[in-house]
């Protein structure tokens, strides 16, 4: 059983990181820090490990760190930045959960994420780690930023189309939605359980973070520029994200020819559903889960095409995702311990 | 007080409707109809009623639906159809809470609606009963179709957009989300609670029954054709609508030019308010209440104009929406009751 | 139209205060303090009363309170002990809805809030504050210590069995379970959305500060030493509270004379009602009212008899209770802007 | 690996057994019948199962049911006791998720469950499926009756006191509440997720066919005639139970005293976990796993002792359950499959 760090145990990302990799037949969870919480156990901050995990929790210690075989980083993004450095010098290879290594160009991190980012080669080291797209890449990384959880939705969603290049780049419409969880696990006003449950909402409408790291990745695959509205809501729930993406066709393609499109791209994939009409995505079908659930729909009236993408936003748009990719990098089938 | 008749009075509408009915200082409850509970109380159906409104429910009769002043029908559509004339006969005036009377092309009900409509006669007479659009000929109706409920949250947000001649209305996409009421009282499983609960997904994907009454509302206001994609969701809450509508703009007005055209067209409305940046629409804040809360983002980095706006489904959707067109219709003011 | 101060307005308990103020005929709320907020609108705080209830809030000043016609404190316990008295030095008479002036025994606030308690004289003065028990010193009173949410509940459940001898005083169990919202508004970990919905637990075992109010006043209704068993439990909804109390009778009663008894003591009450069986109290049903709503069970296999009651807790349990305390205090009739 | 049959595979109980199943090592699920899904897959039904669990569902063939190595059955109770002799006659040993095996005397099934049991061998065959009571027996047992839910937590939480004699056996109340899934998936009112969410209730008070089945059993822990008042609550959450129980000591034991009891009647126990204060039992601690949280605490005011147990009433109070007595009766070791 191979050692593995997890930095950053006790958020929501790191619980379900710890939950994944006690169940995974070749690693154990064996060093886990905290700042908040060092000295008690995973056990005690989440009582459902209890006599499942119940590892005490440290203040990070590179040499403990360096001791492990493979490390996950899941602090929040502006902190990863200076700590993620410290954990490539060990070594060891690194999944980084935060945003902090997605985007290549550093430039961008003042506008959207507030910092200045100041480690532009690891930046250009960094591998995006979404398996359905550079599978290849991973195997070989030494760093795998681990995609963001909308952009996993959206991602998923459009590859297809934008490597056979059948969408219009610039029209991109996302409309997508999530499950509390996503917003962490510090108590804010907006999460708090009263004004949170029976009630809807967008924010950071035409600003949220996401969205370069979503246009970024679709010029990779499309070959050109990518040009995206991303609107982001709150949805009274724990886990989950639905994303509701409006395009334009070149109107020539049947609905039966756009799915033969994603047959192509994805018919190997274990994680992906393509689920056909009369069946839409719904976030409990991947609740708990790795998969994404896609579908779609070609609406004859106005020439548009809907597609609908579902994922659970602490696996497949974090916490799976990056087993996924650590099975990729350690050269292991890559569902091992996620089925 | 005026006697008010509710034809369909169990379910959430006329409950609703008969709460608001309850506080009006004009006229109360009186001849409550309802073909699966006749003989008990309202208040057995809905205990938070008792010593509130205790009327007794009735199989429908038209001898006694004609003894009170006003009238109100919350059946189902594919119901209201053959109901409707009836109570338009007793020469009293009518709201109709279904889709039977909203649509002017009678044909399009059997696309939409999936029944053949009848009444071409009433059909034509209706009146569309959107205060904000069509105060002047409510006042004057004797049959007002009382708006859908998303249609309501849509053609709020659009109205001074389309009057104005300022979006494209061949390229509008409407991402509507809906609490469960919206649903209906009856039990089904997609809104069974371990199904519903802890869920998120679209339905009804460039299908639903809403989208014609939206076109011909908008295109009414527009005075040319309008084309809409509309998309609804479920959201695990019991009452709310927020839909996100994204538009093209000729690129000319900035963002505070685009919220003139909402002052000069609302400034005066009761029930509109309008929230500036940073502020968005949040279900919960229009909860209970006749509010159409509306928002707006100009995105630079696309020129794509985002409107949001929240109604509580079952009042401004609802309820609510008729008492304000019966109010109209009576020559009261039109606030009466509903603050 | 009177004027009225709310002292701490933006808590939960002052928000529904502030509501049910704003549509009471005789009163409208004049003065509304917040040591967080000052500055802001209250319709900035809570978006709803946007339009509705616009006053701008205030860092508490005595002489802008004294200009008022009457005031309701709605500070948090141990605050409040120190405010109330500089309230009732204005001469106006006062409505506190904390826990601070309702213990007669000054001694058992370090036991079970924690802090030593410096004002006997007020303590010795106020009146506590549930009109179905202390009506007409409630009339008389300067300063009414508003009861606790689970104390309302248990105290309407009990009273007429106490008032009458015919159940064990020293054998009383109560299990209560309240929506979350009676937790305040401060985001704390155990009340964020993630950590609380879908979740169900009981906390303050054997220890909840509502212990020694509810046993002083069941003694003062019995006229003997009552002791109770109080178990608090938090459940995933916004509001509402249910009681269910388990008592020992002397065997002699039925249930019909049993509910005798409460008819003899609440016939007359306008926000007591009583559910036969099979009827139970839901506490949906008495959601946004000022309700309590009570059933009971005598259990022959066993001997026992089950009570329980459902109220809002910001209601019945705190702000209406309040105003139902203000009209008596002011001569009203007491359901004044409460139905 | 074995071939396991469920009868009834689309309720609840029967899709949690199913993913059980799915990932225990030494059985697959391979006979899945439903009256109402013949024809479809289990995936079809619940399309979380896609590319997991794709078994066709079959209208049942008792030759085939023969067919497999083990079985379970999911069906409600009334219709068990028609199906399970003959899955009985198989040869095959069987665990019956249903209430129909569960009672010793059969004629209280007329009383509690509304129809005439004409099982009575069966019924004296059957083994109380409860490991921690019953392990022996169960590991020899051809008929299997899986505990209800409710039963589970109780009796796990008061076996250790019952055996050893120290709290009165006439005097235990068990205040329970629920989680939504405990109805089944059959759709009615009281579970439309409108109605169900944001509300809170006590059923079936002083009536539950849970009573004495839990007393049944307590019984044979005490050794003495039981006496116990349920009351059970409906939760808006999909699943956990939480019972808190209500207990008379002889006075003489204290809390440290008692607890060593638990540990002595459960330090071996797998599935059992004992919570210390500060800590209590908390239904997500449990949700997904067949764990059995269990705290206490002794009331000095009152000498009342305070059990409180919490289980996921579809894991431990059901599937789980069920998969830990087939692992007893194969002779393989109890947790397999089950962390």
């Amino acid at each position: 059983m191979l050692k593995v760090a997890i930095i950053g145990a006790t958020g929501y990302t790191g619980r379900e990181l710890a939950g994944i990799l006690a169940r995974h037949p070749h690693v154990q969870p064996t060093y886990l820090t905290s700042e908040s919480f060092a000295g008690q156990r995973l056990s005690d901050v989440y009582p459902q490990f209890r006599s499942v995990v119940d590892v005490t929790l440290e203040k990070p210690d590179m040499d403990k760190v360096a001791e492990c075989d493979f490390i996950f980083s899941a602090l929040p993004h502006g902190l990863s930045v200076d700590t993620v450095p410290q954990l490539v010098s060990t070594g060891k290879k690194v999944v980084d959960l935060s945003g902090d290594f997605r985007l290549k160009d550093g430039g961008l991190y003042a506008d959207w994420y507030g910092y200045e980012h100041n480690q532009p080669q690891l930046l250009a080291n960094s591998v995006y780690g979404l398996p359905e797209v550079n599978r290849q890449q991973i195997k070989k990384a030494d760093l795998v930023a681990n995609p963001g959880c909308y952009p996993t939705s959206v991602l998923l969603a459009l590859k297809p189309l934008l490597a056979e290049g059948v969408v219009d780049p610039q029209d991109i419409i996302v409309d997508a939605k999530s499950g509390v969880s996503g917003a962490g696990r510090s108590p804010k006003l907006p999460f708090h359980f009263p004004e949170c449950t029976e009630n809807f909402k967008a924010y950071k409408v035409a600003g949220h973070q996401h969205t370069p790291e979503i246009e970024q990745e679709l010029a990779a695959v499309a070959k050109e520029q990518v040009l995206v509205t991303f609107t982001p809501h709150l949805v009274p729930m724990i886990r989950g994200i639905l994303s509701t993406i409006y395009l334009r066709t070149s109107g020539k393609l049947s609905e039966t020819e756009i799915w033969s499109l994603f047959e192509k791209h994805y018919g190997d994939e274990p994680f992906i559903r393509l689920l056909k009409a009369p069946a839409l995505p719904e976030t409990k079908f991947v609740s708990g889960s790795n998969f994404c659930d896609i579908s779609l729909r070609l609406e004859e009236r106005t020439g548009r095409l809907i597609v609908l993408s579902a994922i659970d936003n602490l696996m497949k748009g974090a916490a799976s995702q990056a087993v996924q990719n650590m099975n990729l990098m350690m050269g292991w089938p890559e569902e091992t311990g996620l089925k």
